[in-house]
């Protein structure tokens, strides 16, 4: 129980700075034939999202890659309720939304900044579950600063 | 009830024809640093596969765009449970889940053909709906031919 | 000779304020089994850099497709020297290379800023040619605005 | 001279059979809001292009990455004529170009199968030059039977 992993583990609810937003522009290239974003590229925002929440509690993702680990995406659910378009400005809300021995779960919301909108208009919301894996893909305990990493909040950043 | 849209909303279980496999190569770009495809690309994998569906059933997606409709995803749910990886061939199935007036579901599963794998083994499920909307983006009944189309069988391909 | 446009095409040679940098982080989905950026993906980055190139002069790209006109690509040429990782944050410079009445070059360079590195390194160079062309894909004489702002130094930015 | 690298190395021109045609649809995810496919996509297709013409050879570039070598495009050169559209067959033609000790260049070009057109259009014509690596990045020679292979005509397949 006096463990970094048995605090975070016991830790309920979830505090409220556990979430980081990012800006991301609509290039040409994120568009299809309706003119909007095509369905696929949001599973990359939330990716940069849930890198930049990691980098900015100064334990990047590439950490873990670096100690042999990885954590590949088990579950992926989005609902998409208004589209985006070519050079919109969206804001890429990560949160974490569980945590398990072995996995995290981050729940997502995007909205538009540019143009002027209405913040509380989600374009939609969704959530990735991963894993944490060794090399040979099997199942392991995070990583006990890994784990407070996710429970701090954000260091200032530029 | 008499219509095609009448019995088609009523026909109940879907039929069991109702489904399309389609081969999928894994090339390099589908690959990440962990050397299995990262996970963004099975909705692309997804969208081939449905493509493909309504193709060989004589009414391709591009007669809906022709007409000025289009169908947006508007829900998107993957369950991974076994990572694909570089050169493997893949078989995507596509099935009808669920239809109703102006949403229509594909299930997916993905399982491996090459290497020679127990076909049973499903590498991930996943689902995907969508919604049938005008040039504006507001909602459309689902075209009659369409849904005659998405409850028929194959016709044979080469 | 008195016109923006005739200014624009004679002017020689191109300002040495004619040119833009971004930061772009490598995410996981842009690397591939070698573990590096796949080689497709500084395609998407030299577009990131050509939109904020415009943007940062008050002339975005949405300008040009709201008028109905559009610039597709009709030459790319990359010369790939040294791969980037997962994390890396690179620095893409995109600057005007040569312009017509009808095309315009953007040629491209693009270096390492984390990890610390010897900022003449050169990762890869590169061009990109665009056409202008209408709705119908017929040629297009360049806008006047669009030359100007081509030729402008960048305004301030956050 | 007398061994099949030094056969390869000599060899003069390129045999006529050293080409594979693959045919690749147009899917949504292609396209952009032009309505034609983004042009970095090209890239993957050529890459789709030059696996397959290995893989039918009996050599498959999987073989490579198992025995520790990796094959980095170092660069790549496009030249775009005609857009292609979303639902649009088309056949993508990868032939060697040349071949040194450590590197090999294919040639590309791309024409539309669907809607029915003159073979003799071309889309875009392309080309990828490769350089043959070990696992530090380092360059190394071609491997005797991979030259073999790259000369080699194609094998029967499905």
């Amino acid at each position: 129980m006096t463990t970094p992993r048995g605090r975070a583990a016991h830790r309920s609810p979830i505090p409220d700075h556990c979430f980081t937003q990012i800006q991301q522009r609509v290039g040409v290239a994120d568009t299809d034939l309706m003119g909007i974003v095509h369905h696929s590229n949001y599973v990359r925002y939330f990716e940069n999202g849930r890198l930049e929440y990691m980098r900015r509690r100064g334990l990047p993702y590439k950490l873990m890659v670096d100690r042999g680990m990885h954590m590949p995406v088990v579950e992926l659910g989005i609902r998409y309720r208004r589209p985006a378009s070519f050079d919109d400005l969206l804001c890429i809300t990560t949160r974490i939304g569980a945590l398990s021995r072995v996995t995290v779960r981050f729940d997502y919301d995007v909205s538009r900044i540019e143009p002027a909108a209405d913040p509380r208009d989600k374009l939609l919301e969704g959530h990735v579950l991963l894993a944490c894996v060794d090399g040979r893909n099997r199942p392991r305990a995070l990583p006990d600063d890994f784990v407070e990493g996710l429970f701090a909040p954000e260091a200032a950043h530029s």
